[in-house]
């Protein structure tokens, strides 16, 4: 009988994975922390219509890729596929309207998609994600693009990727543009795939993003929705392009970027990837000014968001052999060869620690060749054996792994000997709970 | 038409949590880190027989208290309800046999259970989490109530809690206790509540560990199972107490302190809350030596762990009035009065930022009385307004709000004036991204 494995195509996250990840979540983190962001957790669990609600049917998202439950009084619960739906449920709910607004969000969440698993993808992925609630001025929607632009430079991807950013207006105002769309595609009909020709029918604006070639070259060709801004929305466009010039970041508009959901606003933007990975996006973004009425039915409250597949920057900075520092190297490793060391070697592993030097001890006792094995292994720079001798002595021998010298030091003055030679930057000095608590 | 609200029991975690959550999460990785622990996470979702195989049949949490779903391919998936499974199941499925042993890991995960609902007590909860596999070495018992005991005293809840330990060997050596457990109990049958007697049929050694009163009396009088510890499992029990009085730890033995399932062996251990809170436990732990065996059939992989429930602290944390620096605290703030200012409030914030003050503007454009009031409600210590002289003239006021004073700045030197204001420990200096990446 195997072993029941892990549920396909889902990811356990290892140590060195773990590594990518706390780099990443650390560099985001204090960039949003920077920006007035906090942070909020919904629950992986909701109910369907906060979903369904936002008038997502006809999406893939709820028609095939949500993982449902009934619980035990047939409530429809799902395992949320997105977060933007759940925290405005959650704004609105915990009535984070009495805030000062507007209201900065960040979040580093799993979410659940039941898709065709690709390279890079997998049916549970975190994202990291901010959004700014309730208010609509494009200055926020120019900052959002800056903090990520920052991000993705900072982490060591400068050059791997280009900002691509349009407008798509909203709902009632692109319906002009829409029927001039459809026009345009119902000429070439014979031109287009089967899955273009659906949305055709369902949803035309998704038409411009494709990955066919030719239909490549019809959305070139197909009107722009430029041409039919109204004033206020040209202007809330160019600002943004204005202040995302007055911040030195470098972007490219594109009018075939396109989102394809009646909630969606002005501006979309998305940091795509070029280096031609297989999967060519790191992530994106947009206004959703409409998405609390379909919720709330009461009040508009404008919000911008953008996220990044952790998952997907993770192996661009593989790929690009971006070396993230271990930082649980080894400076002080004891072996123990005799039962009763384990008793001198505990308290003194104890005594290291708090003296912040990165210490292990070795606690089972094979011979002396494993131990010796293991601590070159680990790397390990001073490694102390404690015997029966030793037991008694208080006299120590401390072997130097690198060097492969050795030095006869006496108990007491093992913690400062070591603390001599180790590198001031590799002791451990940060204490939390003394930085956190208010006496 | 209402809000679709969040699912019953669930929390959503606002930023005022957060900053428990956040505070909790740093100590207590901190501490684990520097005792060689690593991090990984896996899956929220798991196929049942992960936990089923665990022998788990004939508990609550399998029966009633676990949220199923049933996936396209009919595979009976759920909702994690703990780690210790998982963790095994990726232990063995990645191969982490091959890497030095024991392995230390850690993890902060949500859980999932599906039961009554209680104070302090949601049906998606946190725990933070640590394991040690492959050894059974007493001292790695020892070690790990010691760090746990360690976070507890450093996040301010010292004299709060106190430590229970006891032993429960392992399931073949305890057959003989259960024997005598079980006659005990049959005399007493009178005495019994319903509870207690479907117990004593389906797992008797449960009964020790009551609320009712009665059965408390009765559980002090039951037999020991000390008496009945053969060789091997009175020195691991000795040496375990023998380590901990080594390291300072104070603790409590308590023979009714045990926990039902089959593959626990050897020492459990509980850090019970004292205030008379209505939880009446922090977290536990215990040594599980025969779990891979139950989802393996093939090696017996010893390993013991422990875990804290992340919203029973929080609760302590705030019933004792322990605050947590917000460091989110803003000491220059930009109001603007005219839509042109916006593009020179824009760039000053960022380098502001960027020079590690911690600095936020204000973006929508009321009255200069209405941004004052946000300024004053977020604590602001200094404020500057840019109206149309300002935007012409380069020479700002700068407004003291601690102290009512204000000082004319011309622009060029505004970073450095307030920088020489605010205390250096409010400078924000930390910069991840080049702290962690090797160049």
């Amino acid at each position: 009988m195997p072993i029941p494995n892990k549920v396909r195509w889902m990811q356990d996250i290892l140590p060195e994975t773990h590594l990518y990840h706390t780099f990443l979540k650390k560099v985001f983190r204090h960039e949003l922390r920077k920006n007035w962001f906090k942070r909020i957790t919904t629950p992986v669990l909701e109910h369907k219509e906060v979903f369904t609600w936002a008038l997502w049917e006809g999406t893939d998202i709820i028609d095939k890729e949500m993982y449902n439950l009934i619980d035990k009084k047939w409530r429809e619960l799902v395992l949320k596929p997105e977060s933007t739906a759940p925290i405005m449920r959650s704004y609105i709910e915990n009535d984070l309207l009495s805030e000062p607004q507007p209201v900065f969000l960040y979040y580093v969440e799993p979410h659940f998609r039941y898709d065709r698993p690709q390279k890079g993808r997998f049916r549970q992925f975190f994202q990291l994600w901010a959004e700014i609630i309730w208010e609509q001025d494009p200055i926020l929607d120019a900052q959002l693009i800056y903090i990520w632009y920052k991000v993705l430079n900072n982490i060591g991807l400068k050059w791997e990727f280009k900002v691509k950013i349009n407008t798509i207006w909203s709902l009632k105002d692109r319906q002009k543009y829409l029927e001039e769309l459809t026009n345009f595609y119902e000429t070439k009909k014979h031109l287009l795939s089967e899955d273009a020709l659906r949305k055709l029918e369902t949803n035309p604006l998704r038409l411009l993003d494709t990955k066919i070639e030719d239909e490549i070259i019809l959305a070139k060709e197909a009107p722009k929705m430029s041409k039919f801004l109204k004033k206020e929305s040209k202007e809330h466009y160019t600002k943004v392009k204005e202040y995302l010039d007055l911040l030195w970041v470098e972007y490219e508009e594109d009018h075939t970027l396109v989102r394809g959901l009646d909630y969606y606003t002005h501006t979309v933007f998305e940091f795509v990837d070029n280096s031609g990975r297989s999967q060519d996006s790191f992530g994106w973004g947009w206004r959703y000014d409409l998405l609390s009425k379909k919720l709330w039915h009461k009040e508009e409250i404008p919000a911008v968001w953008m996220a990044f597949w952790m998952e997907r920057l993770v192996d661009a900075l593989r790929d690009k052999w971006i070396l993230i520092k271990n930082k649980d190297k080894i400076d002080l490793y004891f072996i123990q060869l005799w039962d009763e060391a384990k008793k001198i070697v505990l308290p003194l592993t104890i005594e290291a620690r708090e003296a912040w030097i990165n210490t292990l001890s070795s606690l089972w006792t094979p011979s002396l060749k494993a131990q010796m094995k293991k601590a070159n292994r680990l790397n390990a720079r001073y490694v102390v054996m404690i015997w029966v001798m030793e037991s008694k002595s208080w006299i120590y021998q401390v072997r130097d792994m690198q060097e492969w010298t050795q030095e006869e030091i006496k108990k007491d003055d093992l913690i400062e000997y070591i603390k001599s030679k180790v590198w001031k930057t590799s002791l451990d000095f940060y204490c939390p709970a003394s930085d956190y608590i208010i006496n």
